[in-house]
């Protein structure tokens, strides 16, 4: 059976595991589009290619693998920052291109969506992927995408295949696949390590897990679970793993993020003696905006990257072998200190709450008190993420956010990359006005393919985290009646809450009308989340320190 | 008088020419826009970051001088795409960014916002700007944003400068102003070149000049002009350069693009034995995606970077140096053929047309009945464009578009920043529906800032000029009511244009209403522009010519 360019590619995509590929199409991108469509795998497009990247991060997340097949540079370039946020967060997100003809590009002349060279889009590309490609020769082609593609998986960072117009028609040579030889550990140093950890755990008072988005990428949370429970050790999310396990589990403490957590969960993170960071990034907003008080004497970092005890390094270890030897060490189980108190259950809201307006705290409440086993929440940045820092998801796996890279806007795509992998969940996304102005009207692609998201607009007038670093007038937006957005796109319905019964009603009649749901929520201009607070305080507190000294 | 890094960079950019700003802020770029605040230059905030490209590149081009503000690779990378345009398409469009401090460079963490290396930004922006720098030292600040500024009113291309936030409120070293020696031609070479350029011009029958996009950004119109009426030469333009003189101009005989243009004016310019290319980008666009047939022999192409006659190139000889000596060179008074029809000054509509539905061809009959001296448009790409082709505009430059890197979703934000730079202009901007879908909610800011557009929107049900490549499902997109945009945002007008008539009196109306207006406009989906339908006849020709060749 032979084999083209276009249809080799999609038919190794579909064997990784795609079933979905994310879109805009442009003209010399057409032809890979027909490919695609004669793969079988379903496709979403979008209205614009910013939205394109985040809806395949958000399916990659959820998914294991999400594509993205855009023009080029008009297209490529108009996501690239998208790809930068799968590139920091870790996922694993193919980026294919349409581009030039191998003629075009000898004549080197000027032709449309051309930058400075026909290579620029390829070499910008170079610095948020692990891998590219550029697909001029069908000899090679097939090599060429196998291992963008293997690599993607492998590493869980996004790749780059550029597929010239002409050639995604032409015939291409499948070659033999060639087993790569799997990586193996340093056989001695692992040892080692596995003795120095065993060493610094069974002399431990108060050990504990930050359960990081390594474990979540890699597959590799059972095992990390699986020492937890074997040594009776708590465990704690960071904003970035939040739900990687259960957040009902009996050993889950929290989320950490220094002093941008809840207070009990900061002290008993920052007064452990042995704080295991699995699969960890250590970021400033792991790290609470650099408000955290961790000893690094009393760590361990296992990464894919890295691997170190307290001021010892250990070369050559795989996070994947340092956790199966851990999980199989002589440790006796352990007697923690008493736990944190979980996160409250969230009170039933009384007559008298009903008629209050509702604050970022309230509104989570409302929002804690309608989750259910399949529900999945999104989380824009700002307080539309630190509000949800407590919120007890129900499952694993079942809440996303670009908490580390923090590009405005994820939420709405994002969900939609999920509704496409889970047609069944129920996915409410959380977004502030801001972040809303500019992908929120990606609804029209959710209206498009029928999803049935709930979208929860913030408003609280302006760009209100950026409020509290420093205001001015470049913090105002204009003021939208966003519930009309569901009638500009003739699609879903919407709903505006100014108090906590509003809402409560709002989310009601939202989960039985069976189409995509927009409410918006009417925030005080002032409020904010109390992580927001307890972090202003903390940051407070140091600069008077600094200012006694100075 | 002491001055920090902030105030001068503001200051030496309003001295430079610019009074306005376009931005969107973020923690990293908060610090400069409180000093950017604090110079009185105007601040004009979007809702989306490639829409602050287009509105500042837009901006740029009837300026002369734009500059953008955004935060550290949330903002900067999601600005890309908008900035290659104005790279591809020679706009000074300056890129400012906010970015982590110098400390936080030499601890090397992870800093929320970071990608790959706190360099990752810097480098991409390598591929798309003439000159950047990073302001890491405030010894050396001015005279690295004097370079930077300087290199793009030079070149009429971006540049990029990245703002650490604690390096923007440090006092600068402002240094003596060097005058760089200003550079020169090669004399001799010149004077070869006129040489040739006369006898070339002299001994022809009918010369023509093709004014192309470079006379306008580097303001050599005048001079290009001044030869025309010397000599007696006919001028076109390009798409790329629509409007460069006045298309009321007596030697004016209309745009030049390939089997795009209008046949007369093909005709004319291929039959030339002589056209004089002058600041031409020689691309697929300005030669009707390769369909034109021009003999290298007979052209002379003039343009910052290339000149060259027949065979002959001269090297180190400047564009203005060429254009000032051809002016006065001793060349007789030329007769020229008889010059194609101007295109035809549109008829009014009679009863039986207002009757009639719209297709692309009369709704730029009837925009054309609309035009004043202080008419602007903006096209965006596909038929959007194509079909303003033998459209008449009153004025020299008050027609913008991206002609030539054809990025969907300009023509609403650029329209922004024209209204920015010319607030009494009547500012016309027609955008397919596609590209409104991508940025036509930009609109939000012209209602922020109170900016009267009138906005059509060419609703032909999805992706339409695709449609004539390659069709498929992915060229569809969802019905949106694009009347209901001034309900969400709650600002404006809006109709909805059926037939002929209905646009009349749409338009009527949007003239005599003091606010943005929106029009959406009711096309046949398988209509298309006369310039869209020449060129797929010219294609047809050739691919038969090539189906007997082989």
């Amino acid at each position: 059976m032979s084999q083209t360019v276009g249809s080799f590619l999609f038919d190794y995509i579909r064997a990784k595991g795609a079933e979905h590929v994310f879109g805009i199409p442009g003209d010399f991108a057409l032809p890979t589009f027909r490919w695609l469509q004669q793969s079988g795998l379903g496709i979403i497009t979008l209205t614009h290619e910013p939205s394109v990247g985040f809806a395949a991060d958000g399916y990659a997340r959820v998914h294991g693998f999400g594509v993205a097949l855009v023009t080029y540079c008009v297209g490529g370039l108009n996501m690239l920052n998208s790809v930068a946020c799968a590139y920091a967060e870790k996922s694993p997100l193919l980026v294919l291109s349409g581009g030039p003809s191998p003629a075009d590009r000898k004549a080197d002349g000027l032709l449309h969506h051309k930058v400075r060279t026909f290579d620029s889009q390829r070499r910008i590309y170079e610095e948020v992927t692990i891998a590219n490609a550029v697909l001029n020769d069908p000899e090679t082609a097939a090599a060429e995408i196998m291992r963008v593609i293997d690599a993607v998986l492998e590493q869980c960072r996004p790749g780059y295949i550029e597929i010239p117009y002409d050639v995604v028609d032409m015939p291409i040579k499948t070659p033999a696949i060639i087993n790569k030889p799997a990586p193996e550990s340093d056989a001695e140093n692992l040892t080692a390590m596995i003795e120095d950890a065993a060493m610094m755990i069974g002399s431990a008072k108060q050990p504990v897990i930050i359960a990081d988005v390594e474990l979540h990428r890699h597959g590799l949370t059972p095992l990390a679970l699986a020492i937890a429970e074997k040594f009776n050790i708590p465990i704690a999310s960071t904003l970035l793993s939040k739900s990687v396990i259960s957040e009902n589990h009996p050993l889950f403490i929290g989320v950490y993020s220094g002093s941008l957590s809840n207070s009990a969960v900061q002290r008993y993170v920052e007064d452990s003696d042995c704080i295991l960071m699995l699969g960890a990034f250590i970021t400033d907003v792991f790290l609470g905006m650099n408000t955290a008080k961790i000893n690094r004497r009393n760590t361990l970092i296992a990464t894919t990257e890295k691997m170190r005890i307290g001021y010892r390094s250990y070369d050559n270890v795989l996070l994947t072998d340092f956790l199966t030897q851990l999980a199989a060490a002589p440790i006796n189980k352990k007697t923690p200190a008493a736990l944190p108190p979980p996160a409250a259950t969230p009170k039933p809201l009384t007559d008298a709450d009903r008629a209050l307006p509702i604050n970022i705290e309230q509104f989570f409440r409302i929002i804690g008190l309608n989750i259910t086993p399949n529900t999945t929440i999104v989380c824009d940045t700002g307080d539309a993420l630190l509000g949800a820092m407590d919120l007890r998801t129900a499952s694993a796996a079942n809440f996303l956010s670009d908490a580390y890279y923090l590009s405005m806007g994820f939420a709405v795509p994002a969900a939609i990359g999920v509704l496409a992998a889970e047609p069944n969940d129920r996915v409410l996304a959380i977004v502030g006005d801001g972040a809303f102005q500019m992908t929120g009207i990606e609804l029209s692609t959710a209206a498009k393919y029928d999803m049935k998201p709930i979208v929860f607009v913030l408003n609280n007038d302006g760009y209100g985290t950026q409020r509290h670093i420093l205001d001015g007038p470049f913090n105002e937006i204009q003021r939208w009646d966003y519930t009309k957005l569901t009638t500009l796109i003739r699609h879903g319905k919407s709903w505006k809450a100014d108090t906590c019964g509003q809402l409560e009603q709002a989310i009601a009649e939202a989960i039985a009308a069976d189409t995509l749901c927009l409410i918006e929520v009417t925030i005080p201009r002032d409020d904010c989340s109390p992580s927001l607070r307890r972090m202003g305080e903390e940051l407070g507190k140091l600069r008077d320190k600094e200012k006694r000294r100075g």
